[in-house]
C-alpha cells in the first residue's frame, strides 16, 4: 500500500498530505483521464494527486478537451464509489496498489517523465500508481527484467523462439516482462514458468480480469511466482488503445526489449522504440526473410538506430548485461586438426597428391618450401594419417581434408 | 593484352620496359609466388615486374622464407616455359591476361594497395594480374558489382534467397560477383543469369578448368554471357588456400558483399570482412536462429560494425546506392555511355531535373561545382541526348538515365 515515504527529487506534496487521501485522488485520476496524460502528469507533480483532482471537479483544468472528457466521466459515476469499488476488488483478489512513494514501487518507471510525446501518441509520461497481484515480492517489478513481446498471430517459429528466450532469460536470474497476449506473449512467459523463473505480465486492463480468457491457465501459472500488473482499476475492461499506452510500461520496465516476431506496424515495434528512446537496449530476433512474421524485425534492424539482432537468451544477455561478466561466448564451428596444423605443414597438405605419389622434392615444388622443410613436416601429416607414406612419395592418407 | 600506358599515381615502371616482358614478369612472379604477396607486391610497384624477377632469379628477394620457397618453385620448373604455357593456354581459351596498365583494369582492385595485412593472412595486395575469360567485355569487371557469397553447404532457404538475390540485382543492372562453388555462389549467379544478367565468376584455379566440374554446366552459362576471373594461370589447380586469397578479389571488385549463408568460420565472413575493411559495403541476410546455416550471418550481423541487414535485392540496391553516388549502374552488363562520362558531367547529370527545366546557375548550385564548368559540361551531355535544353534551362533528355 501506498506509504508516506518522499522519493528522492519529486516535489514535496501539500501540506499536510494523507497518505490514503492522496491514493483515493490518484485512482480516482488513473479513472477520470487515461493514464500517461501529460498534463496530469505535470499537475500532479506540481501540486499534489489530492490538489489535481480538486481542480477537476471543480471544472478548473486546463484545454477544453480536458475538462469536457473529465466532466462527462463526472457525470457517469461517482469518484467516491470508483475508488471504494477499485480498492475493495482490489483487497478480495489479495493485489496491492503501488505508488510512486512506496518502497517497492519500480523507479525506472520514472524514466517516463523524460520521453518525448508525440502528437500520435502523447500518453508517455509515468503511471501515477500500478495495480499488483500475484504470489511474488512487488520488489520483483524492480529488479532486472527484459521484456519479450511480438505478434498474437505468430508463426510455430516465433513461439519456439519465444519460449526458448524465456526460458534462457528465467534461467539466468531475468525476469520476463511482457504482456498476456496469445502468440508471443504468451510464449515468453511459458517458457520463462517451464525454467521456474518468474514473469511479470503488464497487462491493459484489471488484474481481476485478465485478458484475452484463453490464457487464463496461463495466468493462472504466472500468478502462482510471478506478478499480473495494470495501471487500470480491478474491472476495467482492455479497450483497444490501452495497449499502445500499457506498452510504455513494459519498455520501461524492463532493462531492454527484444521483438521476436512483427509485422513492420505492430505494436511490438511501438514498444521497441519507446525502449529505445528511455535509452534501454532494442533488441529484434531474425527470421526467414521469406516469412511475413519476421519483416518487423528486419525493419527494425535495419532502420531503427542503435537496435541490435539477438539469436539467443545469450545475446540478449550480452546487450543488456554488465559487459564483461555476461559476454556471450562466439558461436563456433567445430575446430579441426587442420585449424591446428603449422603453417608450414598445412602448405605441404594442400599439395601432396590424393592419389598418385609425390616425392618430397615434388612436394617442395609445388608448395614453394624448402626440400628440408617439407621433409620435417612430413612426419607430422603421416602420424595425423593425413598423409600416407608409399613406396617413391606420399599421397593423402586417410583422415585427409 | 597489358598495354604500355602509365596508371594515375603509380611510380614509372623502370625505363624501356616493354609491355610484352612485363606481362610474362607478371605470369612468372604470380607463378613463383602466390598473388597477393606484400614484398612482391611493394617491388614491383618501386621497381617493375621485369626488374623483381631478376631478382629473384638472382636469389636476391628479402626474408629467407621467401627467397627458398622461390628458388624452390624454380627448381621445379622454367620460368620461360610456365609463361609459354600459361599464354597458349589462354589463346586457345580466348583468355586474355590484363594488367594495372589496361584500359579495361579494374581500379577498384588498387584498394587492395591499403588493406591492412594480418599475421594469419598476409596476402592481401592487388593482384599482378587478371586471367579473363568469357563474351562480356571486359570492362564489366569496373562496372557496378554486388557480391553475392556465402556456404557451400547451404540450406534450401540459403538457395533460395540468393537465387532471388542475383535475380533482383541483375535485373536492376547490377552484375552479381561470387565464387564458382556449390550452394550460395551457384544459386546467386543462376539467379542473375534467368535475368538475362551479366555474372562475374572469380575463381581459385585456372579460368581453363573452373572448379568444381559439377558447376561446368554453369561455368558454360557465365561464360556465354559473363567473366571467369582469376589471378591463377590456366592449369592451375584450386589449391585450398587459394580460396583465402582469392577472396580479397571478389571483395574489391563489388562495391559491397552479400553473406547468405555462412557458418561462423565461413570463408564468406573472411570476405565479408575484406568488404568493410575496403570501405566496402558489409551485408548479411538473416535466416531462422534455429539454423546452424545462418550463424554465421548473424554473427557478423552482431559483431562486424557496419554490418547491415539486408532482406532482399531492394535493401542491398539501398545500401550500395548510397555507398557510391557515382555508380551507374550498368543495365545488363553492357556498358553505356554513362560509364565513359567524365566526373563533372557525371555530376551535372545527377542534378538535372526530370521535368521542371533548371537554369544553369540552379544545376551549378545542387552540383556544387562552378557555373563555367556547368556550362562547359551541359553541350556534351546535350549532344548525348542525355540531358535537353529547353527555353529557361535543362532537363532530362531521351536517353536519360
Amino acid at each position: 500500500m501506498a506509504s508516506g515515504t518522499q522519493p528522492a527529487g519529486r516535489p514535496a506534496p501539500a501540506a499536510g498530505g494523507d497518505p490514503a487521501a492522496d491514493l483515493r485522488a490518484r485512482i480516482v485520476l488513473s479513472w477520470l483521464v487515461e493514464p500517461g496524460h501529460r498534463i496530469i502528469h505535470s499537475l500532479v507533480e506540481r501540486y499534489s494527486a489530492t490538489a489535481v483532482l480538486d481542480f477537476a471537479r471543480a471544472g478548473d483544468l486546463p484545454e477544453p478537451r480536458l475538462r469536457e472528457s473529465v466532466a462527462a466521466r463526472l457525470r457517469a459515476a461517482d469518484p467516491d464509489r470508483v475508488a471504494d469499488a477499485a480498492l475493495a476488488g482490489a483487497a478480495r483478489l489479495g493485489a496491492d496498489v503501488l505508488t510512486p512513494g512506496d518502497d517497492a514501487w519500480p523507479a525506472a518507471l520514472d524514466d517516463l517523465r523524460h520521453l518525448e510525446s508525440t502528437a500520435r501518441d502523447g500518453n508517455t509520461r509515468p503511471p501515477l500508481l500500478l495495480w499488483v497481484r500475484g504470489e511474488a515480492p512487488r520488489t520483483l517489478l524492480g529488479g532486472a527484467g527484459v521484456a519479450v513481446v511480438g505478434a498474437r498471430a505468430c508463426s510455430p517459429y516465433g513461439s519456439h523462439v519465444a519460449t526458448d528466450l524465456g526460458y534462457g532469460l528465467a534461467e539466468r536470474g531475468w525476469t520476463v516482462v511482457s504482456g498476456g497476449a496469445f502468440g508471443i506473449d504468451a510464449a515468453a512467459h511459458r517458457g520463462a514458468l517451464t525454467a521456474g523463473g518468474a514473469t511479470v505480465a503488464v497487462l491493459a486492463c484489471g488484474v481481476d480480469r485478465p485478458y484475452p480468457s484463453g490464457n487464463a491457465s496461463l495466468f493462472e501459472r504466472i500468478l502462482a511466482t510471478g506478478l499480473l500488473v495494470s495501471e487500470w482499476p480491478p474491472g476495467a475492461a482492455p479497450h483497444r488503445h490501452r495497449f499502445l499506452v500499457r506498452n510504455r510500461v513494459i519498455a520501461a520496465l524492463a532493462a531492454g526489449t527484444v521483438v521476436v516476431e512483427a509485422s513492420p506496424r505492430s505494436g511490438a515495434l511501438a514498444t521497441l522504440r519507446r525502449a529505445a528512446a528511455l535509452g534501454r537496449v532494442a533488441m529484434a530476433v531474425p527470421g526467414p526473410v521469406t516469412a511475413a512474421t519476421s519483416t518487423g524485425c528486419h525493419l527494425a534492424l535495419r532502420e531503427e538506430p542503435g537496435a541490435r539482432l539477438v539469436a539467443r537468451a545469450a545475446d540478449v544477455i550480452e546487450e543488456v548485461g554488465r559487459w564483461g561478466a555476461d559476454l556471450a561466448p562466439l558461436p563456433r564451428g567445430r575446430e579441426t586438426v587442420l585449424d591446428r596444423l603449422p603453417p608450414d605443414a598445412a602448405a605441404v597438405l594442400e599439395v601432396v597428391p590424393p592419389s598418385r605419389p609425390a616425392a618430397a622434392d615434388a612436394v617442395s615444388g609445388a608448395a614453394g618450401l624448402p626440400v628440408r622443410t617439407v621433409l620435417r613436416v612430413l612426419p607430422l601429416l603421416v602420424d595425423l594419417d593425413l598423409v600416407r607414406a608409399v613406396d617413391g612419395g606420399y599421397v593423402l592418407g586417410p583422415r585427409r581434408p
